[in-house]
């Protein structure tokens, strides 16, 4: 239905909820067919959206994909805080493998970071709605854990990031060894007791 | 030229001789332009070669960048070895961070990993002649140093790998947080001590 019928027959959707059902629409055909499905064509047909509202609100294609991704993925934020760093780590890295590592979420995410090295709009918009926040949530819990004296206070905390989320993201990337939950657990042991001696 | 009139004309260029221009052309098209200028199309008419040619030799334009890219930089594999591990890795990270973020070749590594992601030949041929040779070598490097002492046997060796090269990756790829030599400093200290007190 285009958009001038819809105000005609029934009124106008409020924005709130034509946005919801757009990045809905956007996040069903990003998990059923991956991100070259994302276009505002399929997506406007698929949430009975105009283009135009489409072009108004996100700059590219790869911009809405990557927010319908968060909107998607946004519970799978959440990081545990019982007090025990090491503890807290391990679960929440155990279960961003098995999330990255599922055949329906990883070829996803990775294929937005893979787009996002070419445009630079999704890679604004991931920066935004998903990266940046994550990794502000870890550092959150990082320094809890240093003011608890469970992580040394001269540690840079952002580098732990890399070592453990980005990681994963390597052999999600560029997979030449397995992303298992073994791993996971022997990143979180190395980042918190080195590999010397 | 037409590869007809070369062989009329002056005779068929060794195999060997052709291959090496073609991988020439190819990094040239890739360093100036970008992974997305790396059509065989392009490729043929910058190395005077047929495309059947390229066709014959690489599954796929991308796998053919791979390759180009590799034999371009292969020099930068080499891995320094004074006996002093944390010397050495840290030589070895700043001299990996100032390559990944050099206007010139950080923009192509990030589109290679890109593109990979949604072309399997040129992951494929990114792993072979790029990353697992990479990763070899430094797992290698990492085993003569646990036989001198200097990293405890019971670490798998692999993860270090994600810990410091992995963690630059991610900088790169998501640029969340600035990528540089201080941050490579920072990501073997951590990694070799541990964040933990």
């Amino acid at each position: 239905m285009s958009e001038t019928a819809q105000r005609r027959g029934r009124g106008r959707r409020p924005a709130g909820e034509v946005r919801e059902g757009v990045l809905r629409a956007a996040a069903g055909l990003l998990l059923s067919e991956g991100i070259k499905a994302v276009t505002f064509d399929r997506v406007a047909t698929a949430a009975g959206s105009s283009k135009m509202t489409l072009y108004k609100w996100w700059p590219s294609a790869g911009a809405l994909a990557a927010e319908a991704y968060f909107a998607h993925s946004e519970h799978q934020l959440e990081f545990p805080d019982t007090g025990d760093i090491r503890a807290d780590l391990t679960a929440q890295l155990c279960a961003f493998v098995r999330l990255i590592t599922h055949e329906g979420t990883g070829p996803v995410l990775a294929g937005l970071i893979g787009v996002a090295q070419t445009d630079p709009e999704l890679s604004a918009a991931f920066s935004e709605h998903y990266s940046a926040p994550r990794r502000a949530l870890a550092v959150a819990a990082f320094e809890k854990a240093r003011d608890r004296g469970q992580l040394r206070a001269d540690i840079d905390l952002g580098i732990l990031v890399d070592q453990l989320w980005g990681a994963c993201y390597n052999r999600l990337l560029i997979p030449d060894a397995p992303l298992t939950e073994d791993y996971a657990v022997a990143l979180v042991a190395n980042a918190l007791d080195g590999a010397a001696p």
